[in-house]
């Protein structure tokens, strides 16, 4: 098996690193990442710039490619340009902190899943969810058996997996959990300063979650210690919305 | 009426000055928009660094915010720092450029529609579906159409839509089309090249799409001249699968 590794955390990660770690007792391991953290870039990628990808070394080593771009960036890069042979395979993290409901959407994590996934490759998507515990160790277990479930398991096109891991020991993590993406909307907090030369700036700080209180969603799976595993997709069509509309927006004009 | 209207293609561009002009006559706008072209950030969103935001003014008149930061990042910054008071609808566009197919994921035009409805507003994306023809104005025409609708129509929470206008003469269009998100693969070109200090960087150039066939999909509407209007959301959740796969993925510990 030849597995693609990428993040959005960078190629300096010690999640990726845990990653790359187990993931090379199984497959053969392509590292194709960011060359710097690139959190919170979302589904983003480089159109008005070049893309550089350096070869990264560790321990005298060959370890993987740095790309100066986003996590999509380094999956389309990799796959387009980098490598020589298809992988089969793709794996996104260990992301370090979680990402679970609404946030998903902005996850560079996710989103190196998702482009894997238009490529018609096997993917997903895994995160510890905590941003202190650099114990990636269970995640990276898990992450093996993910991938030897995934690589003999047949899936609809465009479908693919994300995955948060509890931050526990091992030992104490409850077990594997099915879970939908919460939903809960978040109050943004910024603060308003002014900067020595007298401009206004602002800083997005923490958000107010809103409590969901389904215990199927992602969020509520991991908080009672279990890893959450969400089968996610790409196709942003809302289906009953556009049957039930029909009809009605053609009269538009 | 108030409508925030934000864009990506930046503060100083002529398809968002035109849905300004157009969507004045029925509302008050409030325009929070980025500083510069934002194209293809998809939802990212500015945690690490500080978000300005200045008075931005045109033909002496205030016209509104200039934020150095992402779409999402200005419809966040809108409504919890800049905005006096909550408006009641939010407008992205009108996009240089088409937003269709898989390419939605990648755009910031439709994330900040997007970031709108994550906070309970009304919110529509729109998109003139040409790099070069500047004739904004049928698009703006039928922003007004689509506001006013909007307003007056219980929608489901998480539920938006995007909408892309062909670049044809207002009497051409042939009129309005509910349509699904295309789900065409592209495949992705990049030119090797180096640079002076021979130094190997990447561009990439345009996509091959593959072709669709289903005439109901977001571009095969706008190709055939009409309006194409797709209802999405931002629950990424697949729930087929999450039935399907009941059972099996809890076993995987």
């Amino acid at each position: 098996m030849n597995i693609l590794i990428c993040n959005d955390d960078g190629i300096h990660a010690p999640g990726l690193q845990a990653l790359v770690t187990e993931i090379r007792k199984i497959a053969q391991v392509h590292v194709v990442a960011p060359s710097r953290e690139m959190s919170a870039v979302g589904h983003a990628i480089t159109m008005s710039d070049p893309l550089r990808a350096e070869e990264f070394y560790k321990d005298g080593e060959f370890f993987g490619w740095a790309v100066d771009g986003t996590p999509a960036d380094c999956v389309k890069l990799a796959l387009f340009a980098l490598l020589d042979k298809r992988p089969d395979m793709v794996i996104s993290g260990i992301n370090q902190g979680s990402n679970t409901g609404i946030n998903i959407i902005y996850s560079g994590t996710v989103s190196a899943a998702t482009e894997g996934r238009i490529n018609g490759l096997p993917s997903f998507a895994i995160s510890l969810t905590s941003y202190q515990n650099k114990n990636f160790t269970p995640a990276a277990h898990f992450a093996v058996k993910m991938a030897q479930h995934l690589i003999s398991f047949e899936l609809p096109p465009g479908i693919f997996f994300n995955v948060n891991v509890p931050a526990l020991p091992e030992e104490e993590i409850k077990g594997v959990k099915l879970a939908r993406q919460g939903m809960a909307n978040y109050e943004e907090l910024f603060h308003r300063r002014t900067d020595p030369k007298g401009r206004v700036y602002f800083w997005l700080d923490g958000e107010r979650g809103v409590e969901e209180n389904d215990p199927n969603i992602d969020e509520r799976a991991v908080k009672a210690g279990f890893i959450s595993v969400t089968p996610v997709h790409y196709d942003l069509t809302h289906y009953p919305t556009l049957t039930k509309l029909q009809g009605q927006v053609e009269r538009l004009m």
